[in-house]
């Protein structure tokens, strides 16, 4: 099946990225599920996660899947349509709180960008941009900091389009677009 | 009168947004008025202002607005051509010096986009792009962070046009530029 | 000799920076010098190092010009095709350290510029963005992030092309892009 869509959207926190990834699936039609990586802890947190769900309107299923989202986005029954995946920065924390070994995160992450390369049905996946700010002091930050970004190159690499959001504005930048002359 | 335009100019600290704000202003024309959002409050707040300020020439008045942006942008003298205001995020912290009522500011920030929206006459603003770094571990900058992307998202909404600034180098990214097939 | 190019690769931390700039480099042929501005002073700094080591093939010279970048574009000897410059925020930590001295550091990045400008070769330098995040509450910080906003203006100014890097995606915003019509 090669007439898949799989699409990364991408953009800093309140970029209208989740908004425009829901836009995107609603509008290829069929069963949606909704994979939610938030496991709220607190209420801050639970908040978000119940706007989003406000969000949404009831032609979605909605998993919440913490950690495994290679063996939910290939393993799914192939009536579904479309998965979207909201968000990898948070799928990220979660591996990262049980367990510090990189090489067994990035395997994590080569995994998942496999899983959206050969999944049979529409891929969307919404990710945090967390590295545009100044150098954390804190040591585990900078070190989830260069997570992040690993994870979002493989799968932008996975994916056939990337939308970067600002301020609510999708901007596709793959494809690429194409420079004019000076 | 439709032939006005509204232009919302975003980007990271130091990356060429005022500047081009200027530029563009100074391209329109006419009469014009600079609304600082800015109140310095310290010697280093006193400088920034400063700075700007010489880099004004004298066919620009000033005014300082640390809250009503809405109220300046609607009811000044129609003899205005252009008003350019920087920066919002700024304008958001003073809102937040006043109240920390979400409705409240979330209702602000809905009036401050009308207002842009329906002004008789060329509107510019300034805003920085604060959510692209990590997770700040601070609750009340995360707080900001958030009213800082909704009000960005709001004003892009209601301006024609939005540029992103990167290095100095104005990129227009609404209205949407043509991706080319792969 | 106006036929050469100059090219700034910036970007958030782990955003493909480096290596687009690597890409770019060997795309251009004959002898190529690799300017690393990091003098590792812990193990995690020599980590990175060792690792961008590397990825670089035999072709390639190394030069660790912690300071001085000026006088290593302009004065290295012609027969060199291209200098790589890896990066322009960790040079503005160098300088940091032994000045504090603001209208020395400004001195300095113009000299850059111009160096960039005027040199008889292909050079590329990579850049991080570090000002798209909440502002830091540490004066030095503020100060750090101003300055190399700063520098990226001033040498993104004296390039033909400037790459913004997004999860491992170039995006050549300089020259400009054509905007279609709404």
């Amino acid at each position: 099946m090669t007439n898949t869509d799989k699409i990364l959207v991408l953009g800093g926190c309140r970029s209208g990225k989740s908004s425009h990834a829901l836009n995107l699936a609603e509008g290829m039609g069929g069963r949606r599920i909704f994979v939610a990586t938030c496991v709220p802890r607190d209420d801050e947190m639970k908040d978000r996660v119940d706007r989003h769900r406000r969000e949404r309107d009831a032609t979605w299923d909605t998993l919440e899947v913490p950690v495994d989202l290679a063996g939910t986005i290939t393993a799914h029954s192939p009536s579904t349509d479309v998965i979207l995946v909201d968000c990898l920065t948070l799928w990220l924390s979660n591996l990262l709180m049980r367990t510090d070994d990189v090489d067994c995160i990035r395997r994590r992450i080569d995994d998942l960008a496999e899983a959206v390369r050969s999944a049979p049905r529409n891929v969307i996946l919404v990710s945090n941009e967390v590295g545009a700010g100044i150098v954390p002091e804190n040591r585990l930050a900078r070190h989830y900091r260069d997570l992040a970004g690993w994870t979002n190159q493989a799968v932008a690499a996975a994916c056939d389009r990337v939308v970067w959001t600002v301020a609510g504005i999708p901007v596709t930048i793959k494809p690429a677009f194409q420079a004019t002359a000076p």
